[in-house]
Parts: C-alpha cells; sequence; structure tokens
C-alpha cells in the first residue's frame, strides 16, 4: 500500500491539525474544463463516462492535474443505485436525469430489491481501484453515493422536480409504502459505500440533494433516519485508518444539530449557512465543509479572494473544516477562476493553523 | 368607515388574544378554483386580469365565497414595479414570468426612475378601493409586494432562474450598481405599499420569494437591508389602526433573529422550520405566520388534520400565531382539501386560546 503523500483532507475530517485548509470542490471533474468535455465527447455519453473504469479514471484524476486540490472524488452519478434496479436512467439534454421505468404503485416498490453491488454496479468499484492505483498516494479518493431520500426523488417522480408531488403524496398518504423503498435504498447505499470502501475509497460522502424540501419533521422520519443506518452499517477503518463520513444535506441549515447526531464525522454546509455560527452549534462534534456560493467563481479573483478570506475568517482559527463550495461548480466558469479560489484557501488559511 | 366583524387576523399579527387561530392562504385566489379559472378566461390573460379592478375584485373575493379565510389578499403579481418601470413582464405558458427588455447593463439601471404608483399602477389601488368596499367589514384586506432583491432577480435575470448567475455576477463584481437598483426598487415598493394602505389595505406583506439564494451575509446587504428601509418607511396606522407589516423570506428560517429586528410585526415562515423553535428564537418580538408544506393539501382530509394537529401543537398556546402554508397553494389541488384544512386550523386552534 502507497502511503498518502497529503492526508490533510482526512485529517480536517477527524477534526486533528493541519498546516493549512485543505480543500476540494463538488463537481470538480465535470464540464467547467475542457479536456473533460473532450473526454465526455469520446465516451459518447454521460452514462458511457460513468460506466467506463479507464474514463471515469481519467475524468477524475483531470482536475488534479490542474490544481492543487487535496482530494480527488470519484467520477460517477448519484442515480447509479436505482439504474441498476432496472429503472432505466437517461439523460436529456439541458433537463436533468430522468427515469425509463419511475416505481408509484405499492407493486412497483414491493418488486425493488437491495442491489449487490458486486454485479451491475462492478463498473463503480472497479473505477475506485484505478483511481486509487492511478493517485499513487498524493491525495486521498472520496467515494459518493446519493441518500436514500434523494434517490427516492428521482425513482418515484421519473426525474427532477420542483415540488415534489407525488413523492410527497406518498409520503403523507403511504408513509409505510416509502419506508419500505427507503429501507431497500438504505441497505443499498451500505452496500455500495463499504464496497468503495474496500476498493480503495478513503472517505466517503452522502449527497442528499433533496432533503432540504421536506419540513423539519418529515426531514427526520424519511431522510436522516435512513442516513443514520447507513452510517451504523459502514465500516469503521480501512487500511489502518478511520474512514470518514460526510454529511451534505443542501438546505439543512436549520438541523445541522440533529445531522450531527448521526454518526457522521463531518456536515457539508450550502452557503446560506454562516459556518461560524454552525461551528459554534455543532462543532465540538464534527468537522464542517463548506460554504462558498458556486457563483462566487464568476467574480473576479480579488473578489474570490475576498470571499474566501471571510469564511476562513467566520470559521475561525483551529481545526476541523474542509473548505468546499456549497455545491456543484457550474459549467459556465472560466477555470482560472478556480485556480484563485484554490490558492487563496491555501495562502490565507496557514495563518489559522499555526501554533 | 365599516366596522371590521372579523379581526382575529389583524390581532393575531400585533400578539393580541383571539379566539381561534386565525388562517389564510398564499394563493388563496387561483388556479385550484374553478371559478378562477373562468373569470381568468373571460380577462383573456393573467395580466389582463391583474389590471382589470373589477375582475381582480372578483378573483380575490371568491375564495371567501367557499372558505372561512379570515383574511382577503389583493389579486395581483409581484411584478407589477418592473412592469410600470416599462420591462415588458409577460408569461409564458408553464414558464412563469419573463421580461422583455431586462436590465443588466450600468446604463439599463441608472435610468431607471422612482415609480409613482398614482400613475400606471393605479389598477392596484383601485382594485383595493374596490375590494375593501365589497368585503364590506368581513374580514381585512392583505396588501402586498415582492422585495427589492427578488423584483431585481426577474429585472435582471429576464425570468425565473435556479442559479441567479446574472445578478450574483453583478452582486459580486458591480455592488454599488446593484445597491442603485435595490434602492430605486425600495423606494417604489415604499410608495407602493403606502398608496395600497391609503386605499384600503389593513395589513401588507412583502414576498422575500429568493432571499434564500443568498449566502448569510449577501442576504443581509442586498436583501433584508432593503425591507428594513421599506418598513421604516411604510406609514405606521390608518384609519386609527395599527397596519402590520409581514416579511416572507422563503429559505429564510436560518436568519429569523436577523429578520425580527428588522421592525416587523410578523415573519413568514416556510415548511422547513419547526415553528415551535422560531417562537423560542423570536417569538417574544414578533408574530409568526404559517408553515404547513403546501404539499400536504394533497393529501387525505384526516392526514390534513393532523399535519394541522401538529403545527398548533408546536407552536403552543398563547398569542401570534397566524396560520398559513409555507407557500402558495399549487394548481392541483382539490378545493375540498382547503375546506378541510381551514375548518381544521379554527377547530382544533380554540383549547390554545383558553385561558
Amino acid at each position: 500500500m502507497t502511503e498518502l503523500k497529503n492526508d490533510r483532507f482526512l485529517r480536517a475530517l477527524l477534526r486533528q491539525p493541519v498546516d493549512a485548509t485543505p480543500v476540494w470542490m463538488m463537481r470538480q471533474a465535470g464540464r467547467y474544463l475542457p479536456e473533460y468535455r473532450a473526454t465526455r465527447s469520446r465516451a459518447g455519453s454521460f452514462m458511457g463516462l460513468c460506466t467506463n473504469p479507464e474514463l471515469a479514471c481519467e475524468v477524475t484524476l483531470q482536475p488534479l492535474e490542474r490544481y492543487q486540490f487535496d482530494a480527488a472524488i470519484l467520477f460517477s452519478d448519484i442515480l447509479t443505485i436505482p439504474d441498476a434496479m432496472g429503472l432505466g436512467l437517461y439523460f436529456e439534454e439541458g433537463e436533468g436525469p430522468k427515469f425509463k421505468q419511475p416505481v408509484r404503485s405499492a407493486e412497483e416498490i414491493e418488486k425493488l430489491d437491495v442491489i449487490d453491488p458486486s454485479g451491475k454496479l462492478s463498473y463503480v468499484t472497479d473505477a475506485v481501484s484505478l483511481i486509487r492505483r492511478e493517485l499513487n498516494g498524493s491525495v486521498p479518493l472520496i467515494g459518493f453515493s446519493g441518500s436514500p431520500w434523494t434517490l427516492a426523488t428521482y425513482m418515484v417522480e421519473g426525474g427532477s422536480s420542483r415540488d415534489f408531488p407525488r413523492i410527497k403524496t406518498l409520503a403523507f398518504n403511504q408513509p409505510e409504502l416509502l419506508h419500505r423503498l427507503l429501507d431497500v435504498l438504505a441497505e443499498s447505499v451500505t452496500l455500495y459505500l463499504n464496497a468503495q470502501i474496500a476498493a480503495g475509497a478513503q472517505a466517503v460522502q452522502i449527497f442528499d440533494t433533496w432533503g432540504g424540501a421536506l419540513s423539519h419533521n418529515a426531514y427526520q422520519q424519511f431522510s436522516l433516519a435512513y442516513m443514520k443506518k447507513i452510517v451504523a452499517g459502514l465500516v469503521a477503518e480501512s487500511e489502518g485508518r478511520p474512514v470518514p463520513v460526510i454529511l451534505f444535506t443542501k438546505g439543512g441549515g436549520q438541523w445541522l444539530e440533529l445531522i450531527a447526531e448521526s454518526g457522521c464525522h463531518c456536515l457539508g454546509l450550502d452557503w446560506t449557512t454562516h459556518i461560524g455560527e454552525a461551528r459554534a452549534r455543532v462543532g465540538d462534534k464534527v468537522a464542517l465543509q463548506g460554504n462558498m456560493d458556486p457563483a462566487v467563481l464568476r467574480a473576479e479573483p480579488g473578489r474570490i479572494e475576498q470571499q474566501v478570506g471571510e469564511i476562513l475568517a467566520q470559521f475561525g482559527p483551529g481545526n476541523g473544516h474542509v473548505f468546499n463550495l456549497g455545491h456543484g461548480i457550474t459549467p459556465d466558469i472560466p477555470p482560472d477562476r478556480v485556480a484563485a479560489f484554490v490558492n487563496a484557501v491555501h495562502d490565507q488559511s496557514v495563518t489559522y493553523h499555526r501554533n
């Protein structure tokens, strides 16, 4: 096993001292990079890219060639599990993900089985192994999955949604049926993330993109409860190190205390939360990841540096901060802005880690 | 002047005792009602309906014929001010509002003037006068406007947006230009709401639909600061009664303490906030309005009653609660569900107002 040369990211997740604040970026391997668009075009389709371990590895590593990121994240999609369940994931230009066979009726939900990741999802674990080999110990690799609630929204609605009419009707009128679906998903996600860890993922993140669409009580019942189950089912150590877990509920800023009780190591924050206030609320329990508005990357480099400085100052001195955006980078960002961002985090954060 | 027969709503906004929790519903005059769709079709277009005081009055009163709402709200659109500024508001089927002439450059922003509501917006004040006459003291009438930030998002983006790329670039790169736009809007909204009050509105609500898209700091600078200016500029009393002001920032649950310092009388809450926790945070300063997830209205009546009961219990006994949805009712709701909702609020709340 190769020794890890840069372990800032893993140390920050465990709230251990670091020399500078580690930084990575959600969707760092993505459409804002011309080299990504070239590989994507060779792959033929987005799912063609996800399901080809060599190409997935190639795009995972691209941003690390350009920028001093402190972690790599597996290139994949959050919807691989429902796709493996036979729902037929596809993408329409400019419309987001869709499913050919959404599940809505009791019959459709009851016939879903827990997914064995060594079967139809072996392209994911193959990619993880390959990426680990290619990284050669430079930075750690993050594995990930969508949360059960977030997966269920796409599976029931059939795609992206603004108001979530179908799944919310299910939640209110037939909660036991939705719980059955979420149970199957939570078990599948647990197996899936453990398989990624076994293949070499050194930390994992659960993306709860749509948890913030729920009320306070419904969030706990339909989203957080299942993320807790997953966290409890993950292997605690791999390769002699703890495997930290990051939970990211977009729009979950009001529920940080609840999420911090889940057993996870780190909370992902979107940009609506003041990271200093978040630290005061939960910072003795978990690390915090975030949280610059991705739109700041549209600004001139001087403004980006200033915004990075504000967030570092809000968090303040001490351990437990992983810098990131509050959501994924958008495709229209000029690549040089990302360099300004990453360098600003490293340069300006050193002062918060002295003594 | 006709005496007000039902003043529960106004009393609750001022945190005075009431016999039952008052209830109204955002978009209560709207597409879920067949009689609304009939009038809308006679008007020819949505803006045709807004700009015709007789028809606007007709649809404002329709929900009060069916349900025991404790307030009427002027039927209008949040984007009347930019339309009056010459931006050319129009609606495309299923796409939300758009502007023919968005404002983006310094030149376009600098030539905008404060709007005198007695000119191009007299159709609004005419509608207010007419509705007051027709209400005949049955329930109070709410006037409203979009917040400066929310109006600016549509004016700069040219319509609805998910990521707000143009206005956020403006906010980060040319903040002084955006402040100039927000200043003109804040002055215009102040005049507009005061004109509605002079015409007979007995309370006003500012809809900050997109404030929740901002970071903690940017929200204060670009949205809350201008709502504060408006609140400070509104007439405090009319017809010998205070005119309460409701601020509703969708997605603003993390900033309630800040909003409660604005001088407003009531905070509108979306459904992501636990109304009991909100009361503990700010309930000695302001009343609270909300906050059932509109999707609950898709559920069977028994489930609706249960959800109403949960929110009433979260708020608990005492004064200062106006029941509402956490956002507007959607067009697909069967009208009988609304009856179940309104009656549940009145029936179940009586017990919280005994002493």
